[in-house]
């Protein structure tokens, strides 16, 4: 595992920008002059470090026990003045969607944002995050806290969005291997475990999004006191788009299950087909092959064998009775 | 894409027909004779447009960026004095259904219709919309703008009924090709795939049609306090139509899950009845070209070969042999 | 399309039977002695006559419209002080199942019935209604309009339980199909279709049923203000049975799945069968002509082809072959 | 039909034992010294007598045509200042659960129950409620009759509880037959008729268990007034008792899907195995064949046929051939 | 069955660890110096000594019967001024998942813990329990008695999620089984059942934690009232995770769904495959063996059978049939 880091910015009302501070020397007080202290580690095994925040914000015991331990419900839940969120955002890298766990701890003035890996070691990158806060705070000339945890929200559906579309591509490839315009062999093959991994991520982003549409509403709900209303107006967006991607991930499941069932239905079809080709054919052969073999007993009397064009009619035999077989089986619709 | 086009028509109480405004001209505000003035955008491109608009409708930034974001959810929402509402619509072209966005802004005396394209550039048509309103002006003898939305939300279930509507007959003709009068080959290869679209279309009207049921909830709740009782009396009807949309698409979707077992069923029977003909047209070949095999042998010492009715007798064996089997499997309904 | 009909009765307190009057001369306001008009018409074709009909009646035009238009929901709205129920019947009529509409306007001391007809254009007869309305006046001496209400209300979910009835016993003889006593080749290919009618059946009688209790329920909550609680009695039944046919279709369709699945089964269990005895028979009967076979090589040396009894040895191979490889297969459940 | 017996017991407070009154001498309301008289009614085809008891007891017309109608819904019903309540016991007889309706009104004091038989002619048998009756009124030292009614119902939950027991052991017997320690060809055979048998147990109990939930709810909350605290604590426990003989009753119908999808996995597989044996073999005999064919052919010039060991060559190339090819497909996997 | 022991610890407030105390010394009421009781019976059939303590705590007879009846389902209730909570257990053991019921009473100042042995005679160990509690009153330096209750709730917690965990494991084991890197027969065919056993597993813990969320949602509404707001903290947690294994025991059924819907597809597809491979190899070796018929007929004037070089001519044929069969086949894919 990588060693956490821990880093932490101050952003300072009318002042641009932000500014690095360390992370033993926080003032995370709300003072005067509006500020907002964001401090974020990466991934929470630098335990001792986050013991020492933890007197320097006033957290509790049971909150810095939480963070510690990454497997959290998507939840909302307040301790005293300030509050635990724990998300979850969505990734696809390579085809595959994990699910990263975010904890979030703020309270007035401060926001700690620990971020915890997945299988792959690889982080939510909050980058982005910054950039949207930095954009928020120039147009509502306000550092206000709440376009912090807005921004977070908003990169976070963002990326169950970009799953949702991924999947709709991954939709319309197997919409193709299933009713393909031409015969495709090893496309069929490969529909059984396209549709499985779709829902595996269906699954992921489902769990991810879901419990995060009641905490939205909590937000809404002024459950966060210290965030102003003008950032409570962007977490009506947010709620709204989690709705959508509720939405979007149930009708794309339902989906799925139809092209699972016309999946089904279609390779019984072409079974069906198989097995009358096989029908016909056989008994088309096994007919040609009953008249070499009577033309093979040792009869001593079998006028046939002494004509001329016995051999022929033998032969004519065959071809007569093929076609007309054919002929009958093509007429059937089973050749 | 399509240059985006503004325009603008005032109604006036007592006045019949409307009158084009230039959008750049528009006293929106209600004023002592009761007017409705409104806007259509065909396609929220034209942004500069839309921002000119901002400041005379008095509408904020996050309104704005919301029609501009064509992928909203079909909602309500109330921003100071006026209201966004997302719908969408759904129309078939040429047996597919597609769903397009259309973002309403509207405050007292205003109405801004915004139409986003589908895939294929096709938007809402508000044609009928405006004889629909003039229609109510007329009966009512009220310029009343609850009418004009109403006749919007009016159109846009008639669609779905359209699709309802389309789709009871695609049923039909997918129970004719699943229970087929003449065994019809072509036909039952073609299932799975109506199956599937007829399913994705279902997918396509719940989506536009389940949460309208909410957005004209809140409507006959009086959300909107600008909109007079004479026109939320006919939100109720459209509630009940919605309902009744539901309500039928959720009967054809089990019609199209009963399709799509019985199909299952029907070509599961089929192999089976395949299987058991060939089994037995199988087994009774084989039993001739044995025969035939037999009298094929070479042993010096096989008295039947030398008999004068040998051959007779042993195609008279095959014939007699064939027409016992095919009697016992016929009786066992094998054949 | 037949031609409307409208006819009215008067039923008068105290009075024994009804008299009828002609529509265009109805008093439908009560008044000190209590009536109950009813007026009955049969298809809503006749415009201009309910169009008279509104205007004695007092009805406004939005409910008119929605009688005029069949396809409405079961519902029941309030207009001022009288009400619009609309609900659906269901019939069975050599076993497909049909519904049928009936729209219900009634205000103080008047009601009003609109029966639209099928696609068979049969209608709701309410003879029976008229007959149990008579019932309940003797028995209560109340000319209560309430009664007629219950006995529409009644009748429906009579025919509701007509038509469980009916699915009951074709349940019964598609288990008797599913699980033959005696294998039945073509009984087992009806399955599929009459899973399905049913299927189709059940989806009949419940969009019917269902939405009747929230109107019944509405009934008993004393919305309808001027039903005396000496009717409302009778609807506290109305809604068990309304219930009891929701469970009874629940079930129905449960066990409808159940059979669907078991058929499948054992389809699929039929199928396997079929395949081994297949596999079994062409194994021997195949081992039996490749001995043919080999004794038919032209091999000069050949000892057995010389032997006194090498063609009675090569039939006692093949019936050793044979016998052994039955016993196997028998053995091996195959046969 | 057997004749309706009616049969009434007097339960007098202080005084052990019951004694029994004629039906027709009953004075049921409660007097100084707390009595309950219990009247019961095997099947209500004694119409004079229950009419007579109507009068005798209070009970209006509406609940004594609900007890001739033995189609009724769980329910409980306030009539006046008695209740008319209808449930559902549940009896496995040879394997088959049925359901018998049991129709209790009870007032103040009094308490009547009314046995409808099943289709066997059977009724639920009340011996045992009167066991558990008398052992409550000894252990409170008070004839309660809330008592009397809990009863009723502690033994009808004992007979779902029964059916859940049978359904287990059944459900093991299922278990066993699609996962077979040894292949058991006519075991396989009965699964899907057994799993639907099951399948119709459980419908049956849970149209009888799911609405008593309500019933017991009510009497909870103390809809019936004249049921004393000390009874209702009693209620609880039968309460907890309906909810668990529903979840008990959903994970069995779980379980039960999941048998019956292995099964057809199960089937599936086996299927896949015998058409892969199948194949194989018959390209192994089909080869030997083919060479047995070759060196039957007629030419004059082929030398393998004049040389002294091509008898044995020509076995020899079969015994081969059929051994590389059986190594070929063991290793595929396919014997 | 083992004998039960009852035996009883106390832990005061400010000592540390607990001591033993006879179970027929107990004083368990709360006195002047905060104390904690600990009473526990291994298994409820020592029925006299249960007796004894009933009078000693003071607990009713219903309580003591429902201890005794071990089929309780998961519940809080209250009687009087304690409380019985019946709470279930997940184990995994030899991957076999079962439950073990412990009934928990719990007054002021005590707390009994009754375990029940499951088939096996195991029951819950509460070893793991007493050193949880011994922690957090080390680290609140409180006895209080919530955090006995709650260290019982978290070990029941922690075994779901082991639970869980297995069965996470077990659907990487079978999604390898079913999309397997190479064909692995034995493996296939183990498929149904192992998806049969996980689906067993999931409704044991299901059955267990889902009705667990109300009881601790009681707890959290302060139902028990002699619970401190700092245990309540702690619930507040297990609420979470409790919701948070139901979330994950959903989408583990949700993927064992759609690994059984991609098992039988795959089967399907397979059996196509198989299906026409047979079809092909039997195609080609028919159509040799056709050939070796010809000239094994026994015409007298087949001009072939004196070529010099017919023999090599009719080997030729029948390889160049097989090979542009097989070309044939290959690119139609089904070789």
């Amino acid at each position: 595992m990588l060693r956490a880091v821990i880093r932490a910015w101050r952003y300072v009302a009318g002042r641009e920008g932000r500014e690095e501070v360390p992370p033993d020397q926080l003032h995370p007080r709300r003072d005067a002059e509006k500020t907002v202290v964001w401090i974020d580690a990466e991934g929470p095994e630098d335990k001792d470090r986050l013991q020492a925040l933890k007197s320097q914000l006033g957290m509790g015991a049971t909150v810095v026990d939480a963070i510690l331990n990454p497997r959290e419900r998507t939840k909302l839940m307040r301790y005293g003045d300030y509050f635990h969120v724990a998300v979850h955002d969505c990734q696809c890298s390579q085809g595959i969607v994990s699910s990263r766990e975010i904890d979030i701890v703020t309270g007035p003035g401060w926001l700690l944002t620990v971020r915890h890996p997945d299988d792959h070691g690889s982080q939510v990158d909050l980058d982005e995050v910054a950039r949207r806060f930095e954009l928020q705070r120039a147009e509502h000339s306000a550092t206000e806290q709440g376009f912090l945890l807005w921004a977070i929200f908003d990169v976070l559906v963002d990326g169950y969005f970009d799953v949702t579309d991924m999947v709709d591509e991954q939709l319309d490839q197997i919409e193709e291997l299933v009713f393909p315009d031409a015969p495709d062999q090893a496309g069929a093959l490969r529909v059984p475990r396209s549709i499985f991994a779709v829902r595996s991520d269906l699954t992921v982003v489902r769990r991810a999004a879901a419990p995060l549409r009641e905490v939205v509403n909590a937000i809404i709900r002024k459950e966060i006191e210290f965030i102003d209303d003008e950032a409570i107006v962007h977490f009506h967006d947010v709620y709204d788009r989690v709705l959508r991607v509720g939405d979007l991930v149930e009708g794309q499941r339902d989906l799925l299950t139809g092209l699972l069932e016309a999946n089904l239905a279609v390779t019984s079809n072409q079974l069906n087909q198989v097995m009358k080709k096989m029908t016909s054919w056989g008994a088309i052969l096994i007919v040609a092959t009953l008249i070499a073999g009577i033309y093979g007993m040792n009869f001593r009397h079998m006028p046939e064998l002494h004509w001329q064009y016995g051999y022929a009619m033998a032969l004519g035999l065959m071809a007569v009775s093929t076609f007309v077989l054919w002929r009958l089986f093509k007429r059937k619709g089973w050749l």
